[in-house]
């Protein structure tokens, strides 16, 4: 195990967050080579001829020779079946990890693989992102500031070495249950990005011409991609439910108060939200 | 009936919308003399000594006394007894107009009020504000390339000239009629307050320290402050009432296609509020 500079890091999945480690890492010299493993050839190129890379390659076996830190950014969805498929070409001493942002199915999908002595799995989510995608939007200051979660695997060394991987990147490090990172971002990331798309969906006609920077600000993650948010929202389905349940019951009470001018008891609830909300950055 | 520059401006009410009128007039311009009437002696003062207003008074007659055009900056339940409270006081030639989120009701009190030659009303609302309040946090430039809506009056030497006044604040105006405005702002504007409170309630406990950059943005207005707020909820209780169950209907459609598996379905509505999203600035 490693605490960096790394010898090999390789990148599978060269999109948006895949592409902005791969920038983050060769800016801040963190690996003697980087590897990403990825379907688009135009991708890779760019990537390479612009020096952010030192290979490209479609072959997930090639791409992870000699690697000793693996990070996955393909869409969640993927995840599981990735992993699986990865773990056979681990070599010796390496971790590996990702950043998809449901971490319950990639954890089960680790801990069902045969274990094999130094190799380590810890599940990651770097709370970065952009309503923008592809390697065209990746930035090498993605990450500075932001929030990384990492799941709570028992071996120790592999959390540390992931850690002090995204801390060099400028991140700050959570370590937490899968579950308890599930239900987490089903509230604050999930849920958000639903009723932003449901504002947008419910306007829909002359009211949107009458929008300002509030709307803009509020519904700003509706003009996220869909098929990947899909995706998100299929692999957290039950914390989403919940979530979903839970802010509906929240907006039915409110609907009953204002049906009923129960006008205190809606400014109470208020109060205690924008207090809430003064509290963060 | 002028297009300015104007006689005598007076503003009712001297927080963040009043000050901030009476800051871009002074900036600008456009008023040889500004008054303001209030109720909080230590704003007054503060706006007078630093050459904001000419006059602070807190008698609305003293106020009105000479004013070419009359601007009402008060919390918007209290603008229909104020419109019947100015009315007696408005010299003949001048404008009265208002600055608040709903426009039925106050439109209402002006129509009802006694018919006087050459004493018009015009509905105002300036898409423009903030999360904090008060004249210390007014800003001479807060209308600069804001959308400002104005009701149809018939009278539209009078709809001209609040025009013109605002045009020359740096706003672009549209003109519809009140119950247009209120279904309009109840969608863009009341609603997306709702489901930013909404979110920030149903996060309340561990998830909160989880928050990002995604949820700071969506919930941005869940730190305007309630009273305001409650008090919008009420003046626009059918159309807000209207525009929730709306919303609502569309998250238990999508709820319901969550829990049965249907992505396909889910998909292509959020598609299509990423497509409109992606329309606005």
């Amino acid at each position: 195990m490693s605490r960096g500079p790394w010898r090999r890091l390789a990148i599978v999945g060269l999109g948006l967050i895949g592409g902005s480690i791969a920038r983050a890492a060769r800016a801040r010299g963190l690996a003697a080579q980087i590897v990403a493993v990825g379907r688009t050839p135009a991708a890779l190129e760019l990537a390479r001829a612009g020096g952010t890379i030192d290979l490209g390659t479609d072959d997930l076996r090639t791409g992870l020779w000699g690697a000793d830190l693996v990070v996955l950014c393909t869409p969640v969805g993927t995840l599981p079946d990735l992993v699986r498929a990865a773990w056979p070409h681990l070599g010796s001493g390496s971790v590996l990890t990702d950043v998809g942002s449901v971490k319950g199915p990639i954890v089960t999908a680790a801990s069902g693989c045969p274990s094999r002595p130094g190799i380590a799995f810890v599940g990651g989510h770097p709370m970065a992102g952009s309503e923008r995608s592809g390697f065209a939007a990746s930035d090498p200051d993605l990450f500075e500031g932001r929030l990384v979660l990492l799941t709570d695997t028992p071996d120790a060394a592999a959390v540390a070495e992931v850690s002090a991987f995204w801390e060099a990147l400028g991140s700050q490090v959570r370590v937490l249950s899968a579950d308890a990172h599930d239900r987490g971002v089903a509230l604050i990331s999930h849920l958000p990005h639903l009723a932003a798309y449901g504002l947008v969906s419910a306007a829909d006609g002359e009211a949107l011409g009458l929008a300002g920077r509030g709307f803009g600000d509020t519904t700003r993650i509706a003009a996220s991609a869909e098929a990947l948010w899909t995706d998100i929202f299929r692999e957290n389905r039950q914390p989403l439910l919940d979530a979903l349940g839970h802010y509906r019951e929240i907006l039915a009470r409110w609907e009953r108060w204002i049906e009923d001018g129960d006008w205190g008891a809606l400014e109470a609830d208020l109060a205690r939200a924008r207090e809430l909300r003064e509290k963060l950055a």
